[in-house]
């Protein structure tokens, strides 16, 4: 057998999700979280999407590309467990893999063309921007769908916990935004009330004020009574910290 | 970006599909047909399996390493279209892709150490023998499963239209056969009642005799009055055609 399989990018992600920090654990989780796949040259060309439009949703295997150069280990520690339970990498999804390879299935919302790059629009991603894709696969629920499938200790969906309340500063902040990028609040709704602290720093009061970076804001929240109070969106020079 | 990446192989597949002709459309269709997927070193230690036996259903992302040096097309034509419709290539699960890599959702039977071997016992596998794997990771129904996903032309599994019978001769042949390879009869009762012939030649009568590679046998069949009947089991040199 070969030593190793050589594969270049077909496309690049754009989202909302410029760090780790903040991003969904699952895709499919926070439907709002929308993002761009653009195809790259020479895998580009119409004829190669024929009838993927018929398809609701998508496989994109892709790279986890800020996570290459940080090594495996055998065990993980999921945050679902709270981060003290240690679970074989091979039975997480975990990015600190022998091979860094994502697999999320998405919704496909549309395929169109701009400025003369093709791009497939995503929703319920949980992909960070600049993410290399190798490959789109359809959706085939005769075979992919296995509802009745035992999950040992991910059986159900993670909570998500917390209410999020918005002070009246961040309300005005995001309302401006919106113009740019709707669906913003619910888009913050649904990642905060997901709890993205880590698992270390979950239950405990050591960390009250938090900032996440999505599109080029700065989302700042505190933890209040065990629920989320947003309290400002704060624009970020462009391109800092990506 | 990297113009690449580079992936070693964490395992490889030893399963009864010696050759492409005859293998499952897709994983899932054919209960019986089982491999075995052992880990190479040094991804082959128990703590990377940690839990994992928890999971009914593993994804397997692998190499299609018979197809690495076709090269790809923009378009394929899907046997279920009858190999007359042209379809995108990301609209479709072909292995003649930009990057060959495959995504297969098989049944977990069991995790076994033999020989100082570590093996996953697999089960409706699509798989052929050697096929390098990338990647292990759990099904989790909560994210994987969309049962209502809308899939275009691929909506339904591909029918299983024939009735398979058996010649007096090919009966003995594959009971004796069955001591070595349980299920056997049934496994080739399933493959054949898919219709493994290629999309141009089904539903003509321009060849009528048939033989794939199963383990070490030359399954023989005949079409007959539009139905299968198996004609022979015939033992093959051990690795010949390998």
């Amino acid at each position: 057998m070969q030593a190793s399989f050589e594969f270049p990018p077909i496309g690049v992600i754009h989202s909302c999700f410029k760090q780790k920090f903040g991003i969904p654990r699952q895709p499919g989780l926070v439907a709002e979280a929308r993002a761009t796949l653009e195809l790259l040259p020479p895998y580009d060309c119409a004829e190669a999407l024929t009838e993927l439009a018929g398809f609701s949703h998508l496989w994109i295997i892709f790279v986890f590309h800020r996570s290459l150069r940080d090594g495996w280990r055998p065990t993980v520690r999921p945050p679902r467990l709270g981060g003290n339970r240690r679970i074989g990498v091979f039975a997480s999804r975990s990015p600190f893999r022998p091979n860094p390879i994502g697999l999320s299935a998405v919704r496909l919302l549309g395929i169109v063309e701009e400025d003369g790059k093709r791009l497939l629009q995503l929703a319920g991603v949980d992909l960070l921007d600049g993410t290399p894709v190798l490959d789109i696969k359809p959706y085939l629920p005769y075979g992919d769908a296995i509802a009745d499938a035992r999950a040992g200790y991910a059986q159900a969906a993670p909570r998500a916990p917390l209410a999020v309340t918005f002070e009246a500063r961040a309300e005005a902040q995001i309302t401006a935004a919106e113009a740019d990028h709707p669906g913003l609040r619910r888009l913050i709704e649904q990642l905060l009330a997901a709890d993205p602290r880590p698992a270390y720093q979950a239950g405990t009061a050591s960390r009250r004020r938090f900032g996440m970076r999505l599109w080029d804001y700065d989302v700042q929240w505190e933890m209040v009574d065990g629920g989320v109070r947003v309290t400002g969106l704060i624009p970020l020079p462009v391109d800092e910290g990506a």
